[in-house]
């Protein structure tokens, strides 16, 4: 594995939730592997969890982490073929992903979709490019249509804390008020679809998310029958897809409650809205897994950072 | 000491100091202490002397710093209970400190108040939450109502430079433009009142820090009266707290002048608008310690972070 | 050498760039001189190269870099002698200069021109100030009127990529949509002025580098002229320094194209504009060497900081 940027760049997911569970309870045993060696966290949008959890993950490997906000640090990434650039942007990635990677051994970099323009965002330009134009590994911190070190994080969460062989895993859209990605639903369809669970997803209608994600994964349109005997319900907003970007009318409330979701373990990537995308009395059970998850975080980013170092 | 939150937390202030002196002596003997532990620092509001000292401090322990500034970097944070979050705030303290504290070993938090709803700036929101829902140790880097680094790092600057025994120590409010917290003067009030000297405020008439922080200290009206026999200076503006957050119309001036202090030692936090707060011949001559004080920031910190380290 | 402000403080342009291209070809040799020093790193402006190379260079030797975007992370700051601070400024130079001293071991600086006040830009206020009130070395990260750390690296990669004893440099001015400073070609040309090339500037009439600076090198309004027999094109947008500030009307296509080179190697400190400064077809080509400079940032920076640290 040179890049880590989709799930689809895990070979087997069930040895890389081993290692990484050998990580966890070992966490500083390759503090020796990335000594002298940089990463750069290169923020286009806002970040809590990715952005300490990954700076966590490279300290215990031994690594300086070195962190750029770009938009506010730096100048506007022109990413165009051939444009002539006499407008906002100072910058072209050929160069920006070229220079950047002299001074990192590996990039990680954050890019969300705009949400207005479908192809483009599938397109993955701003990711893509650094893949392209970089000298060096790139990780991916979310980009418009993956976040792939959640998709790790939320199959090492379930391996830890399923109770029987094949578990039932539920994905369930939730309402918010804003217009949000596709990108940990799809990552999060692509790690179930690799591992031994009977993985179904629940939206309203309209909310599907797009068949070159979901395939042959049974998608409800009645939450509660979709919960029906879950052991995980995996909730998460996103946009419509096919109605691209936009919030649609939904009838029935999809709030998920502990009513609903009964003796099923709770799954959230946080941040998450109260009371609107799930009530205090889940996120406060013992249900909820969601702080257990986001710990996660560092050893599913160290598990990447030291497989790409082995590698190179 | 699980928490440093308030002067309230120092138990013995003159063998904290003493301990102090001596990491200031020698301040990377406990290189060892931090070694493969993190730093987290959240900023909500602007700071220098704090964002690099506590930096350094940590760096002297061998910890690894993580500094975050919450408002650019991350999420609108909701601290209210039982919200239904569908507005600004995308996550919720409890989850945010939750999940922070497995990414860092301590967690330093700065987050002035509002000035306009005394209640909830002295109920202390921000970091009393922070102190419910994480699970490691919180240290204040200015908080609504105190500042106790500040408070420390002027107390082991007072036990450097004083001449007699039991100096005396005069706290004096000065004009400013801006309405300014409290945070400053409360937390040099409580420290003054642990050591053994004579310490009194001056203050106008409406400025008066709340009863519950002064106590029976003594309080002028008259500047000049209180800086009679002055050892030491302690300079700071803030706002009315009877007419909460206020600016009141103060008939005499206030600035500090070289006049008015005589041979007593200027003291000030930092950063000071010259010329308004206190004169330049003040600030340039060799009465005035701030630069001294500022330096002892470094220490404070470092005395707090190993006291935390030890205890954990 | 205590600061490093200016290319005047190289003494012997030809042994610094030996001993960089020694740094280059092992750049942890010196890992242990840095030990337990911080390097504050102070932006008020953006920066990429700048920003990473200069922490890539303390990281190599050991420092700690601690990074601070002065104006989103702290306080206005006022430069003006007697100002009464009644205003937007809330801390002045002379104290924050002498406090971050006692936290970092250097101080590197970056602070653009005004470009609206010639004389307050060429007094380097900020700079200066720096230099003035700081109790330790402090580096020019690119100040109002030059970026001794670019020059020195295009030294380094002039020297590393010349094929004859004194080769021909051309430094010629190009379009821009924006008024730029005129630090890069400043130092540029002290660089060269140092070096043992045939150095000539090219330029557009009403766009002469400061006299001062110039000296008697060569200047050419014919970009054609100026080209002939080059074996280097190192090209930068200016603004007017006569008519200070400003964009001039030009007739001439000042664009650099493939044509207009041939096979003189092409240089830039980027960021560039693509398709106004330059043509893709340069920068696409073996010619250019944008990338390679931009790598020797690391070594420049890395030499200026193992010289203040041996000297201190």
């Amino acid at each position: 594995m040179k890049h880590y940027t989709s799930i689809n760049d895990i070979e087997n997911i069930n040895s890389w939730i081993d290692e990484a569970k050998e990580i966890k309870a070992n966490p500083l045993a390759n503090k020796e592997l990335g000594k002298n060696k940089t990463l750069g966290l290169l923020f286009f949008n806002s970040s809590l969890r990715t952005r300490l959890s990954t700076q966590k993950a490279a300290l215990n490997l031994g690594m300086d982490p070195i962190v750029m906000n770009v938009s506010g640090d730096a100048w506007g990434i022109e990413f165009g073929d051939g444009t002539v650039m006499n407008g906002n942007t100072a910058e072209h990635i050929k160069e920006a992903a070229a220079v950047v990677s002299q001074y990192c051994d590996i990039i990680a970099v954050r890019a969300f979709p705009s949400l207005t323009d479908k192809e483009k965002d599938e397109s993955e330009q701003i990711l893509n490019s650094f893949v392209e134009f970089a000298s060096v590994p790139i990780i991916s911190m979310e980009s418009a249509t993956g976040h792939p070190l959640q998709g790790l994080t939320d199959a090492i969460t379930i391996s830890e804390n399923a109770t029987k062989k094949k578990p039932k895993v539920v994905l369930s859209w939730a309402p918010h008020v804003k217009t949000l990605p596709h990108a940990v639903a799809n990552s999060f369809t692509q790690a179930m679809q690799k591992m031994d669970v009977e993985f179904v997803i629940a939206n309203p209608e309209g909310y599907n998310l797009s068949k070159e994600i979901s395939k042959d994964t049974p998608i409800y349109h009645n939450q509660e029958e979709a919960f029906k005997d879950a052991d995980f319900v995996y909730t998460k907003n996103w946009s419509s897809y096919e109605t691209y970007g936009q919030l649609l009318e939904v009838n029935e409330n999809w709030t998920i409650t502990k009513d609903k979701i009964g003796d099923a373990k709770f799954m959230h990537c946080l941040p998450v809205r109260r009371n609107v995308v799930v009530e205090d009395a889940v996120l406060d059970s013992d249900s909820s897994l969601v702080i257990k998850q986001a710990n996660n975080r560092t050893y599913a980013a160290q598990l990447v950072l030291k497989k790409i170092l082995e590698n190179n």
